[in-house]
């Protein structure tokens, strides 16, 4: 009850919340798709700068994240947090930015070069960016 | 490498994902914002068929989720996840609707009576519930 009330929330700097989300892993995809807000989990890497993950191609995440137009981005954030539940302590970070879909070659194989693994089987070869245009996060901690 | 190739994707049925989200805990709330999707953790309780949870008024996110329109309310997504990163298993839920400021005291008061503790102490007065319009879930294991 009254243990919640001596915690305190603190902006994080863009250098500290790239040092938190470098290591890669859980984070979530969200964006605007055929029923308005969706969020998704997604396995991913920290590569050159950009969030990299992969996803099935014509799945639902990959075609709501396609614009229609050749080149054109789209809009997303993307979304990496860790809390200790027992201490009631954490972190969030929050990038904000565009999604490309890497539809070269190229491309593709220096990203599954760094290792970028998805969980579930299957045909992933899918591969999406987010060049960060906004970098935000915050810390819930104990005061003082 | 080879052991993330016998992982399978499985939907889940509404009566699983309700169950999955009924202990509450760390959920994530999405919205178009003023810099476009946005998402925060925070802490939620499933309170008569509807996620729950606080916010400090006058928040970006207070402020993001008012339409303006008094009784108009605001297309959000909600995810909840949970993931073990040794055995490469895990399930989400995303819950689909439009969230509504609990503005009257009556409201309030019983959420305050179900338990819905924010983390950050502070004033974190206003009250937000999600009445879902879809829910829907996946699980990712092992396969067979």
């Amino acid at each position: 009850m009254s243990d919640v009330t001596d915690r305190e929330l603190e902006a994080l700097d863009v250098a500290e919340c790239l040092r938190l989300i470098t290591p890669g892993g859980i984070g979530r995809i969200a964006y605007t798709g055929r029923y308005g807000p969706t969020v998704y989990p997604v396995n991913y890497r920290l590569y050159e700068g950009m969030i990299v993950f992969r996803t099935a191609p014509d799945s639902p995440t990959d075609s709501d994240l396609r614009t229609g137009i050749p080149g054109a981005e789209y809009r997303v954030a993307f979304e990496v947090d860790a809390f200790d539940s027992g201490a009631r302590e954490g972190w969030s970070v929050l990038v904000q930015g565009s999604a490309h879909h890497m539809d070269s070659e190229p491309e593709r194989a220096a990203v599954r070069a760094a290792g970028v693994e998805p969980w579930p089987s299957g045909n992933r070869e899918q591969f999406v960016r987010i060049m960060p245009s906004r970098i935000t996060g915050r810390r819930v901690r104990r005061a003082g």
